[in-house]
């Protein structure tokens, strides 16, 4: 007999609950021996890990127990970045044969936006500056009018898929200039409308040249993972930009970082995601001038409207498997994302 | 003989400069002795006032001077609050006879949204907290992740004129519901799109009943002094409100402010003007938790970019005045603005 499940983990954020609550309106309608909910460390039980059809899981549970599932047809996981997974299937050469599909990364672009637009304008117009004059009692208005408004600057978005896209759109609507990173030429009529200049990676270096910001929503793939190690930040020096990251943190290891911002190639970093999470304390960047870090929270709230979101995704793709129709958001095994 | 010319004033933006240098170019092809640069302390001497007949120059300038001005027909002036002269005006039961022309809000507008909008960001996503917990070596995720998106905000506006009605139109952008409060009201197609409630001051205190952030951008005028004072920001405690003023800072009094924030009305306040400036050291303020002060900074930059729209602004009305049409962003002395 098959059974299927939603395996529980450790409870970071409350959009997992609103998943769960979603899942246990289904277990209360159907057959019980087919629906059911597991505490993850339960799937070290080899037996009732290969009786799993399907699953509901986070990622670090799908890492650590996949190879056990062996009957397993599809997972769905409410994460946006799957490389916690993909990390091990590339290593091992162990290519899973069930569907995984996962939230799109759509859900996360607002908030995403926000917290990019929100760090764009609290750099170019100096809130952090402003809060140092404040807590000197400081009077100083030339120092706060160095700079201008958005519609002066140049943005580059390094991967323009589900997110940068809309990211782009948002920073036009303010006048940006809007350079993209992509994995493929864009030409003409394919790429999107609020992009002025496209880039494959071969380019980079032309990118980092020209923008003022560099914002990184890749996700981590063998071809994103050090894109900017290596000195690469150097060539950020001509226009002193400020490097946003949003996507994964293996995108630039951490001594280039610390490097380019001593070396005054970036005017500052805004960080949110890093090769290792929590970030450990004993990190340089912690107490790096002009360097703001942020714990892994640009695309996430706990606000009910946000976890309804992740719910609706969920069950919509429930609906689809159990009617026997193509599931939505599926991840490719090739590209990892 | 008639005589016009502009009057220099302690310099603080670069702004003035890109006006002074404008108006030199005229200066060069036109006679000398019809155009010329004069220094403030100069229109001491009654005689050579009396010959000014039109006048370039800063509003505490013109306040100083305009009634020794006697033939003065229009002044320009590259500020676009005037009540530095107005509430002379005003009190002095002394309405000028010469032509007020100011630089138009719309050329503010773009920094000020940024600001505002920059502002409302910070507070939504929490980023002062963030930097305090990054300087505790704190990664704290749930910390951050009370709040939500900007569309599940709602905003008042106080003043939808023509700062008020683009901030409107950036703020619904992101999905905001939108409070207007203005002095007559609109029916209909009358108001803008992008505002979703107008209210007359009379219905102020609804208004601050139902908006997360309280936005204001009236000009200083007998009407809209002391709005807020006297205990109105209770009327905040409702969603917390944070207060953001890019207006003018006697529209609420120093004591009103501090008891709102203490009393937890409002959740925080970002200032940017006062009634008296700079913010005297001996302010309450500059220490109260919760409260950002900046400088009079939101509307002004020191950009070149910036500085020759004011020239443009300046010089057009220099060409439609020399050749007898009529004056733009005239002050309505009735209205104050």
């Amino acid at each position: 007999m098959s059974m299927s499940g939603l395996a529980r983990y450790t409870p970071q954020l409350d959009i997992r609950h609103w998943c769960e609550c979603r899942y246990q309106s289904l277990v209360d309608i159907r057959p019980s021996s087919i629906f059911g909910t597991i505490d993850a460390p339960a799937l070290q039980n080899a037996e009732l890990a290969e009786q799993i059809e399907y699953l509901f899981a986070d990622v670090p549970v799908i890492a650590k127990y996949y190879k056990a599932l062996k009957n397993v047809k599809w997972v769905h996981t409410w994460w946006n970045g799957v490389d916690g997974l993909t990390q091990h299937t590339e290593k091992e050469n162990f290519p899973p044969t069930f569907v995984l599909t996962k939230s799109p990364g759509c859900l996360n672009a607002t908030l995403i936006n926000e917290y990019v637009l929100g760090y764009i304008i609290a750099h170019e117009r100096l809130f952090f500056l402003a809060r140092e004059q404040q807590a000197r009692t400081q009077w100083n208005m030339a120092a706060l009018l160095k700079t201008g408004s958005l519609a002066d600057r140049t943005v580059g978005i390094l991967g323009v898929g589900d997110i940068g896209k809309r990211l782009a759109e948002v920073l036009k609507g303010f006048g940006m200039t809007v350079w993209g990173l992509t994995r493929t030429p864009h030409y003409g009529e394919q790429g999107s409308p609020f992009v002025d200049e496209y880039r494959t990676t071969e380019f980079l270096p032309e990118l980092l040249k020209n923008c003022d910001y560099v914002v990184n929503v890749l996700p981590s793939t063998p071809q994103t993972r050090n894109l900017l190690s290596g000195g690469v930040l150097e060539h950020c020096r001509h226009k002193q930009s400020v490097f946003i990251n949003v996507g994964r943190g293996d995108v630039v290891d951490e001594e280039n970082i610390v490097l380019a911002i001593k070396n005054k190639w970036l005017r500052g970093a805004v960080l949110d995601v890093f090769a290792t999470e929590p970030l450990p304390a004993s990190s340089t960047l912690w107490s790096l001038p002009d360097v703001i870090i942020t714990p892994h929270v640009s695309g996430w709230s706990n606000s009910d409207e946000f976890g309804t979101m992740y719910a609706d995704v969920f069950i919509e793709n429930v609906d689809l498997y159990f009617s026997g129709q193509p599931l939505k958001n599926v991840i490719s095994w090739k590209h990892g994302y």
